[in-house]
């Protein structure tokens, strides 16, 4: 049972939303930018980015995020569940570009201590071809997970085990992204 | 240097917000709701709210964050430089409520593991008075510094050594909130 009165039929981060539209608005647009719409200059791919969350949040083991995002991961252009699960088993040896490996590695330390991320990991991955705009994004993914994560962990938020749900929820946020409230509720 | 071609005259989280005005409308519209006009049924102060920013900033040692929302929270009503630092060094014997007291230990388990948030943690806030929309303020800020401190220190934004730079620019987040893009800038 959640810590706070929330709605029992909404799974996940939706429950927490609905109880707090004014955060939720923000919080919803800063999702749609940073994975679905990232504007013109970007070029990093949705997939690349919904992957990026999905390591990060199995990182903070935040079981409704990891699936929830892997889930839209997969139903991007070039995704899969197989693909989703080696990324966050393994991101060395998934079958992903080397200059999203160089990017994941920069993920890893922003989850954890960000002043950990050295000029090293930072010349790695610009050697892979990774822009500024790129190495910002994945900082701010990374860093906006440990958020989204921690709201639906500290919360104690319903993440209802049901493959389908999530399968479900992961191809209407590829397909229609953030914005609308109807796009990470059941 | 910061690891990205930001504004070496910006300081800290500004810096980040000028390289990209996108992903900074929500994240500001965020901060002005959290901590400055948090709206008409939400009880906790600004100067509470902005404690809980500092102590979560002062955990994860993020200087900028936890320097300028010190001061922000020394800036408001029934705050002051002596009461941010006691709060941050010993939130249990710190000169507040103990409400406050109760929400800031929830506090810090979100900013570790948010899973380690109890049910005797929140009931405790409880007995103290807090309510849910209390304890979800609570939960959200503590998150939502997680995401700023790491966004701060993963981009190493530059975070200079000048009292009377945060003084003022806490002065000005406590008159003025976060929206304007003048708001987080020196």
């Amino acid at each position: 049972m959640a810590h706070i009165g929330l709605n029992a039929e909404i799974p996940g981060i939706g429950a927490a939303f609905a109880f707090r539209p004014e955060t939720a608005k923000p919080m919803r647009e800063l999702a749609h930018i940073l994975l679905f719409e990232p504007g013109p200059d970007a070029s990093l791919s949705s997939r690349d980015r919904e992957l990026i969350a999905s390591y990060v949040s199995s990182r903070n083991t935040c079981f409704f995020c990891q699936t929830s995002h892997g889930a839209a991961a997969s139903s991007h252009v070039g995704g899969s569940p197989e693909l989703t699960a080696s990324v966050c088993a393994s991101p060395a040896t998934a079958d992903i570009s080397d200059k999203l490996k160089a990017l994941l590695i920069i993920a890893a330390h922003v989850q954890g201590d960000a002043k950990s991320v050295t000029s090293e990991h930072i010349e790695a991955a610009r050697e892979q071809g990774a822009t500024d705009l790129e190495i910002h994004d994945t900082v701010l993914i990374a860093a906006a997970f440990c958020m989204y994560n921690r709201y639906v962990d500290g919360l104690a938020t319903w993440q209802p085990r049901n493959e389908e749900m999530y399968r479900a929820m992961g191809k209407r946020l590829a397909e229609h992204g953030y914005k609308q409230s109807s796009g990470v509720r059941s």
